[in-house]
């Protein structure tokens, strides 16, 4: 087995807090805007260096993201954070381009049964997609992340194989895209194969082009992050919380808690500047809204 | 850093399941005899190696364990588990040798506060209590397992230094027991901390005397087990649904999920011939009884 990099050598982690998007995109309840922007702001005051903070969708599909421009006007922007929003095609990045985020995150999957559901295109159509919208920012002056989701299995199709994530992930990367975020949407990766994916992965890109987006349906995500961190990847999704899953993938779960990220990482030695604490009573202030839906995850001072 | 063995070196991790005593002494609910018996026996039809049924201590300590024996009376034992209880004492110990099991589990701590408070002894006069009931068993044909609880972190005094868990772990394994239970009580350990203890135990001890025990508190289980594979520990708790906690610690919460471990270990490549989804029916079946307290862990078959 290949352990490239030792943990402790290399840059500190970012975490890419993705709870305001990906975490609430998923509850049920509708939550006042001002809520979300009160979080948001506790977000950014915690230390975190990149916000997702909503979606820039259509109201009909996701109606729980239709005040996406009221959310990114209302916030207080912290220097030192970066703040972006999920674009699904060139109406999202006007749209995003128009509330001034100099960010955005565009979408492809994995596996075609996936990608018909969650996005309505093939995923070459969804990789076509992904390019305008680079080509369209990249003229407007604004960073693109691409999510690779269900990379570690689809909920449709099941098993999706390593050669076929590895290039899609290249075929993201060709686009401009400063990071693909190879995205485990349902939580079946396991810390085996997230070594078999990585093994592949770092063989055709960068580790610093990408991060690992994992939910903990079935609790492996926090083993992943350890296991990715010796393959020396530094850039990993995460949601205050716990909050999470995907409207479109059943059996899909919460995101990783970022408290729980910030205990491994710190505990392994990296200083990160995140204030655990602060994350955690972020998650809190949105209990009313999404009853017992917070992981109850507990903490030392970070 | 050191990493002693491959994971896929070396024999087969043995799960050693402790959710009918470590899980249920903690539940508050009364639950009846015949559902542990028959939650044991769905356990070792799952293909589990190793039970610890239940514990011999005094039914006003701990109520819920007041049927001890009715419960190791009435499982049916199936050739290849081992089946074990907890006793704190000479007393318990003759109360487990009278209900004709072969294996007992003894209990030591890593911290005055915590000892006092769980068994009301000092740690000298907890490894002496654990010491005489060796020597009894020893003299019996029973086999003894000694846990040493708060051996990364205690709840009322806080870190454990690494040089008294060492020690510790060595006398007890001096006491002839053939294993050393290393057990995160209250579930603070991160897999740092699990690299730092056990780059110091294994140069004391064998691997195949030491075992692990992790409480999932701030959902660093499963990423602990991982980094101890690493160095050549073969032997982890681990508790149907993840149920569990301890009544005499303030902050803990449940065991490492068994099916958790399963999807863990598997996803490496061992198999133990144990049925992940077998294991989820088992804890699902006591739902009715713990309601709400059973980790909704999703699985492939094992």
């Amino acid at each position: 087995m290949t352990r490239p990099s030792d943990p402790l050598s290399g840059q500190a982690p970012t975490l890419y807090e993705v709870a305001p998007r990906d975490g609430l995109q998923n509850e049920a309840a509708s939550i006042p805007t001002a809520a979300k922007i009160a979080f948001i702001d506790r977000l950014s005051q915690a230390g975190l260096p990149a916000i997702e903070v909503t979606a820039f969708v259509r109201a009909d599909r996701v109606p729980q993201l239709a005040d996406a421009e009221a959310v990114v006007a209302g916030i207080t922007r912290r220097p030192g954070t970066r703040y972006s929003a999920l674009v699904p095609n060139l109406e999202g990045l006007e749209r995003a381009a128009a509330a001034g985020l100099a960010e955005v995150a565009v979408l492809s999957a994995s596996s075609e049964t996936f990608s018909r559901r969650n996005v309505n295109q093939s995923v070459d159509e969804s990789i076509a997609t992904c390019g305008a919208v680079a080509r369209a920012a990249d003229a407007a002056g604004i960073r693109v992340r691409a999510y690779l989701s269900t990379a570690f299995g689809c909920p449709f199709e099941g098993d999706v194989p390593v050669e076929r994530v590895v290039a899609l992930a290249a075929r993201l990367a060709d686009l401009g895209v400063f990071e693909v975020a190879v995205s485990d949407t349902i939580g079946v990766a396991h810390p085996g194969q997230v070594r078999r994916v990585l093994t592949a992965l770092v063989q055709v890109l960068p580790v610093d082009r990408l991060a690992l987006h994992f939910h903990d349906t079935r609790g492996m995500a926090v083993a992943n992050v350890l296991a990715a961190i010796d393959y020396g990847i530094r850039t990993f999704d995460a949601s205050a919380g716990g909050l999470g899953g995907c409207p479109f993938a059943p059996g899909s779960s919460g995101n990783v808690a970022t408290e729980s990220l910030i205990y491994l990482l710190n505990g392994l030695g990296y200083r990160m500047g995140v204030r655990a604490d602060e994350v955690a009573a972020a998650g809190t202030s949105l209990e009313p809204h999404v009853r017992g839906r917070i992981v109850a995850v507990r903490h030392r001072p970070a």
